[in-house]
Order: C-alpha cells, then structure tokens, then sequence
C-alpha cells in the first residue's frame, strides 16, 4: 500500500497510527500541501477533491477521506467491533469528528501551523472556530467522564478519528486543562501497543 | 422507532427517505430548532452535541448524525453493499458530505431558510461558503460523469446522504444549470420506489 500523505496532517496520522498498530507495512509520500501539490493534475485523479490522506490500494485503486480509510482497514480486526449497534456508535463519533470537531479544532491549527496569512474573515471567523471547537472539546470530556474508550470501553477506529486532532489542539490555542478525562483519555490512547507520535512518518 | 427531527433539515431528510424506503413505521417528533428546542436538558441527553436528527432506537438507545443513522439503516439491505472495497466507497462519499459540503452548501441554506440576522461574519465567510460549495459541486459532477450512482452504479446510502442537501442547494443560493450530470442523477435518484420529498414528514 502507498499512502499519499503530509507529516503535520491530523487526518495523516489517523492512518499512519493504524497502519502501525496493524503491523502494515506501507509507502508514505510526502505532499508539500502549502504549495498545492495536492491540486495538480497527477494529484487529482487519486482524489478529485485535492487532500491528503489518500491510500492507494494493492490494486491500484485510490481511497481519500480519513475516517474511510479508517474504517477499510480496521474491518475485521480489533479496532472496529462487529456488532452492529456498536459500528452504528464508532460512525457517530467519526461523523461527530468530520462536522462538528475537525472543521475547528484543526481549521484554527492549519492556520498557525501553515502560517496562512491572516485575512479579516479569518478575524472574525477565529472566534467562532474556537467557540464551537470549546463545544466540541465539551462533548468528548462529558462522554468520556464515565467512559474509557469512546465505544465499548475498548481503543479503536473511533478513538483514533478523535485523538488525532484532540492531542495536538494546544498547538491551534486551545487550551486543555478544563478536559481532565480528555487528558487522561490521551494516556490511555498513547498506551496502546504500537502507538507512533504524529511527528513520526 | 422515534426519530427527532425538523422537517427543513436535510439531516433529517436522509433518515426520513431511508426509513420510508425500507418501510419502516416510525414516530417523527419536531423541534422547533429556531427556538432552541434541541438545547434542553431532555434533549442533550438523547444527543449531547445538540442537533437533529436523532433516531431513537426500540431498545431506548438514542443514535445521533444523519450519516451513521443510514449506516445503520441500511445494513443487510440493498441501500449498502456487501463488499469492504465499496463499502469504504460509500463511506468516503458520506465523510466528503459532511466535512466538504453539507458545512458549505446546507450552511447557506440555512442562513436564508432560517432567516439568521446577517453578522460582519457572515457576510466575509458567504463568499468563501458558496466557493467550497460550488467546489464540492464540481466534484459530484465529475464523478456522476460517467456513473449511474455514487457507489457501485446502485442506487444507495451514498447518494441519499449527498442527495440531501444538494437538490435543495438552490435554496442557499446555487445555481445548478452548471451541473448536468448532477441534475441528471436527481432525475434518478426521484425515480426510485418509495422516494418522498423532504417537504414530506
């Protein structure tokens, strides 16, 4: 498998983290995403939507958006229980992550990490991201208050959608220290055998 | 089943065509989301995050985000395939929808529909929606160039789930005459046995 990737991206590691705790070994290529390397012809038929990641198949096929390739790669192993009910439960938090969570939490990362150059629509957008990026961070720390994983008290797919942005939401400004069992939940994550930062490629 | 709903809610549209096409009897209670009615105490703990649709399930479960609703639907019918290739395949269409065009194309929608009193912010992000709109636009047309259907050139959850939103897309705005093939697919997707439109409840 090759996964057309860029090192900083949340939705990267996603994949990167799974395809190491399953033990596949793959390809990584590396996208200089700043300088729309994801925009070019080549890059366009993999994914006519223009973003990392996207795995590319033993087949030849291309397969873009994070949370699918979770999802593919986690069918019939550990990290995506059988029971329906419960795969109804991991798709709710990986939808949650997509609409609610990555839009914020990582939108107001790209912008400092990438260095975009501030506009007055980033102004006066900054603190509506960090407002429901907060709300976000709120549902998690009320959900997993009680809980230590986000489905079925064990680690997988659904947990891996929402910590690769979550871990690293200080470097976008938010500030963590009210989201005690989100922080514990982190330890409990980066226990997990096979565990790789997201600075690892 | 229960299925806690607003009638003008693409989201909620998803459930109700799905739940109609497979003959399921079901209960539909409304929320006046205007007025806040999904903020209450009662209503975050069926969903915490505060959004319809919710579908409450027989054994009192409440399962929350329209695309994990279909999800769970439509497995072990015909609205799903079987295989894990084209299942990813639905999946990734269903994840493009809510993070690259139900944000852009139904948060338009929703300004004109709802009559949202327009802010410094919203009018410097109207610009920058309708291009991410117009954008996830160009992608379905591309991709319904040469197919029947998103997945698998069968009709299914896929399309339901991008068919929500953009059949109304002209409510926020869009102006369709661009996309042929995407019309073409509307014609299509109307046409299927139990379809019902979302003004229906």
């Amino acid at each position: 498998m090759r996964l057309h990737d860029h090192l900083t991206s949340g939705n990267g590691y996603k994949a990167r983290l799974l395809l190491a705790q399953l033990g596949i070994p793959y390809e990584r290529i590396e996208y200089d995403i700043d300088n729309r390397a994801t925009r070019t012809p080549e890059f366009l038929a993999k994914n006519p939507n223009g973003r990392i990641p996207v795995l590319e198949l033993d087949d030849g096929s291309f397969l873009p958006e994070s949370n699918a390739i979770l999802w593919y790669l986690a069918e019939g192993t550990p990290f995506l229980p059988a029971e329906r009910r419960q795969r109804a439960e991991v798709l709710r938090w990986m939808f949650f992550e997509q609409n609610h969570h990555e839009p914020n939490i990582a939108g107001l990362r790209f912008w400092i990490m990438h260095a975009v150059p501030t506009t007055p629509l980033m102004d006066l957008w900054r603190p509506a991201k960090r407002a429901a990026g907060e709300a976000a961070l709120a549902v998690m720390e009320g959900h997993l208050a009680t809980r230590l994983f986000f489905v079925g008290d064990r680690y997988g797919i659904a947990d891996i959608a929402l910590y690769a942005y979550t871990h690293v939401a200080p470097e976008g400004g938010f500030d963590l220290a009210p989201y005690p069992h989100v922080r514990a939940w982190f330890a409990r994550v980066a226990a997990q055998p096979g565990y790789i930062p997201i600075t690892q490629g």
